[in-house]
């Protein structure tokens, strides 16, 4: 038995016991005849003590010796410390050490095992099985494991079944880059990697299982962005004869369970926003609602939008000439320096942002008014606009203006790092939203064509039915997100489980007939087979554990993340392989030249 | 709301109730003016009743054209039956329909929705969905979801976290078959889909993470035989600081606790067989100790081995020339007819058995004593051999004879065909068995030298150490198995935890330090870093819920399982994929001619 005690658990209570911890080196000090040695497990820190006045100095010797990150047992006897450290559970108590052995020695490691390690993200990822001794990453995944298992907890209770769908299936070209996999056996075929079960847990609602989840993984062929990964999880949920109605109250409760458990934290009723008034007073489908900061539109002559301008014509060609132009209102800001406004002009103009320039208003503390547009504008104009924007002396009006949907984005930008700016974007308050009344498509300018906003399942508002064969683009769909402060946690929709609403949309979405049979064949046979209502969702596990953790990158959330390359660097993945292999699978190679 | 309650709930409690129930049609019953209506969901099957008497004619004639497997609601009033039926739970009650809704029609499916279906295993298979509804498939799902959930409880409560490890990972020629997956981000290179988690469940003990598990996908591309599938689960998981005796220990709970919560059994102490035993007793690594029949030896002059002939020498040719002969006591079978015998002697003379022939021993209940050999010995010497065998009257001894471990594995099939034919293997008795102490490596006859016989991180026992070097084949490891019926669970070991003892490892199983390092590189430099010892194992989730649904395929404890070829046959993969995405990809088909 190498340990009969963990290095968290001994306190004033076990004093005088013998105990026997095994563990990790964290440090070794020495003060005149006695040598401390932190050792460190999964469970906590315990001091270990060596006392060269009780004669062993052999052994205080080899604790002298010892290095950092060296593997040790130790049996001792529990003492109560002299100076006691608040800060560690364990801290009230020593271990005086009667025998050490050391288990595994350690090279000096590449960077330090503390929260605040010397190392860089590279040498991290190079090293990740030492990064991962770092407590705050080991953290990240006991909370991982914990939050797992409460979401399982709670859909059992609530008669959903766990169930495992392939990993092998079906590719299809249509929508993200599947990853692929050359099948031996069918030479020539492939599988893919699913990127979602979506297929199969429909089908598990025609086969009648009911309620359905899934914690899974899933796999996107995507060049990654900071935040992505190739391979994600998935809490992949489907549930029958159920409605919008129910699907938000069971996943709405799940999400106040899991803050409940995990952080003690009780929820009200989530809010809902429409999809429209997000995008209209937020600029996203996913507004960051920890704080306020509206927009607030000065005019919108954007087809089927009659906001009148504040302005009037003639005087500022910019304003004249674009059909929309909103501000928010930075309360408290008009001490904002000229130096900071110009600061926040090269923000909203950056690339990734695309704004041709920031309109200001500033309303001082004494009531005097100075704004960017003050030669265009009488200060009656500009005074309307204040009102407009209810601002108060000491407000800062920011506006932007230009084709609407652009202009949202970039105002949401803006207001976003105005909200950070102001610190009001703190990562341990929590706002939740439902996001509802998404539209069922989506125009690109590209193709010059609509897509599926969500996939080609997604329910039509049973109201908006009529408008698909006039109005495409001011379909509504039965689509929700769950939207926790700014960011997506999950979304769904109720599916179409009538075979020939489900054929029309295809149709709409300039699938052919063979087309579709290709790609849905075994969906849409099934429908045939008396196909329950059913609706669902899915919620990205990483990206709420990164929630819960109050850590902006989903990295630390994960085990064994790759890099922007979708390289593992610590096993060195992807490599090349044998031609034995490429033989087997009766493939080869076929390179570009650079 | 499409449903208020299940088809599985209501009682005569419920009598007087107005409900809301929807489901599938199982069948439709007329019985002069009253039409009964079987509905289905997963929790149950509710009888509805329509009555034309209560002047909804419309309304019972469209009862009457329900075909099977519509989804409808029926909106009603419970009342008690007249004929109650005792078979099922809801057979006190019936709902007198008010309103029916037809949700989704069906066409006539392609087998029935029953147990005992008159689908074929292909159609089955091609219409899973459908195939899924039947109530012995379902509750495989449903056991599976509350075995996989229990795990969970059970682990979380003893301080494993679960981690999820990469299913990109790299490829390792070694071994069994990986599946390979092209990265398009890094053109000519592969991941490898994980064969098993073991080298980062490894990582994750350096990394400190104590106790680790996962139920997780792994793969195998391997020539599929009768219960294979190329993706399967593992239940996987490994502990630092822990001997053999801890995962032991540990996992046998696991099992008590499964077998206690899932079928209310409660299990002594599991027993133990060393390795050797096993093959001795019963020529198994894995016995079906449901019943004893053990082999007794009557010659055993293998190398290592000395068990004096009870056959005097020069009497008969093929006991002489060979250096193994064992029999079996088939108890209270000496009225096996001889056509009975001449049928044992062709199951043990078939190919995948390869016995040359069958020597019987007949104890009649008269005592007197009839053999295939009474023309080779006197009667003393079969005398001698009944006595060996603990023959009484009425049993029948059955008798091969070859190499030793060529003819332990047959005479362990004929073990198991007697078994069978006795009724012994009972799937609802459970006799579980740890084997211990295998053999640290196996004698490939083919390639001429020693392979891991678990992998290469197992530990040798350390009394066995100095025979690395001088009698690889005697060296047992401290691995261990978990086998019931006659069925390996799963199987793990203590890991290697010292570099030195790795490289040594290694090098006697043939790598190179080059290819060492190119394949394990990772593990074996994480080591230097202060490894804990470890030791796991992985259980077969598969396995374990056929085992718990007392079924002998795997197939029907997964959702969507694949044919023999490796293909789904629902949605029919693999398949060809377009050559934009090979091209994307960078490689291109390369197939054999015919």
């Amino acid at each position: 038995m190498y340990r009969k005690e963990t290095c968290g658990e001994l306190r004033l209570a076990n004093v005088g016991q013998e105990v026997t911890l095994a563990g990790w080196v964290q440090r070794v000090r020495k003060m005149g005849g006695l040598t401390f040695v932190d050792l460190r497990d999964r469970y906590g820190i315990t001091q270990l003590v060596f006392d060269e006045s009780d004669g062993n100095a052999e052994m205080c010797d080899k604790a002298n010796h010892l290095g950092r990150e060296y593997v040790i047992q130790a049996i001792g006897v529990v003492r109560e410390r002299e100076s006691k450290n608040a800060k560690n559970p364990t801290g009230d108590i020593e271990i005086v050490v009667s025998q050490l052995n050391i288990i595994s020695t350690s090279e000096v490691p590449p960077f330090t095992i503390e929260d605040n390690t010397d190392g860089g993200d590279d040498l991290r990822m190079q090293y990740r099985y030492l990064d991962l001794r770092r407590p705050m990453v080991r953290k990240n995944l006991e909370l991982r494991h914990k939050l797992a298992f409460e979401v399982r907890r709670y859909l059992d209770a609530h008669n959903f079944l766990e169930i495992e769908t392939p990993m092998l299936i079906k590719s299809t070209p249509e929508g993200a880059r599947d990853f692929v996999v050359p099948s031996r056996m069918n030479p020539g075929q492939f599988y893919a990697l699913p990127q979602s079960p979506q297929q199969f847990k429909q089908l598990l609602m025609v086969a009648g299982m009911d309620r359905y989840f899934q914690i899974v993984k899933c796999f996107r062929d995507e060049d990654l962005r900071a935040d992505r990964q190739p391979e994600f999880t998935q809490i992949d949920c489907e549930m029958s004869f159920a409605e919008q109605e129910d699907v938000i109250e069971m996943f709405e409760g799940m999400m106040k369970h899991l803050f409940k458990e995990l952080k003690g934290i009780e929820f009200d009723k989530f809010p809902r926003m429409t999809w429209e008034d997000a995008m209209k007073y937020y600029g996203s489908d996913k507004p960051d609602l920890r704080f306020d900061m509206k927009f607030v539109e000065l005019k919108n002559e954007t087809k089927g939008y009659q906001i009148p301008s504040v302005f009037p014509e003639g005087l500022f060609s910019v304003f004249d000439s674009v059909p929309y132009v909103a501000g928010i209102n930075a309360k408290g800001c008009a001490n904002y320096t000229r130096k900071q406004i110009d600061g926040l002009t090269d923000f909203v103009k950056k690339s990734q942002i695309g704004a041709k320039g920031l309109i200001w208003v500033r309303k001082n503390e004494d009531g005097s008014v100075k704004s960017s547009i003050d030669k265009f504008y009488a200060p009656e104009v500009i005074e309307g606009v204040l009102n407009k924007m209810e601002a108060e002396n000491g407000d800062l009006i920011l506006i932007l203006c230009g084709e609407m949907r652009k202009t949202q984005k970039q105002l949401c930008a803006l207001r976003l790092e105005m909200g950070q700016q102001l610190g009001f974007r703190d990562p341990s308050k929590f706002v939740p939203l439902w996001v509802i009344d998404f539209p069922l498509f989506e125009w690109d300018d590209e193709t010059q064509r609509y897509y599926a906003t969500h996939h080609p399942f997604t329910m039509p508002n049973p109201e908006d039915i009529p408008l698909l064969d006039t109005d495409q683009g001011k379909v509504r769909s039965w689509a929700y997100d769950c939207v926790m402060n700014g960011v997506e946690l999950g979304g769904g929709s109720v599916r179409i489980h009538d075979s020939a609403l489900q054929q029309k949309m295809l149709e709409l979405l300039g699938f052919t007939d063979e087309k579709a049979m290709e790609q849905f064949g075994c969906l849409i046979n099934a429908f045939k087979y008396g196909a329950p209502p059913h609706a669902g969702l899915a919620f990205g596990l990483d990206r709420v554990v990164s929630m819960f953790a109050e850590i902006d990158s989903i990295r630390d959330t994960i085990a064994f993340p790759k890099n922007n390359s979708g390289r593992d660097v610590m096993i060195d993945a992807p490599c090349a392989i044998d031609q034995a292999q490429l033989d087997e699978l009766q493939i080869a190679l076929n390179l570009k030249e650079e």
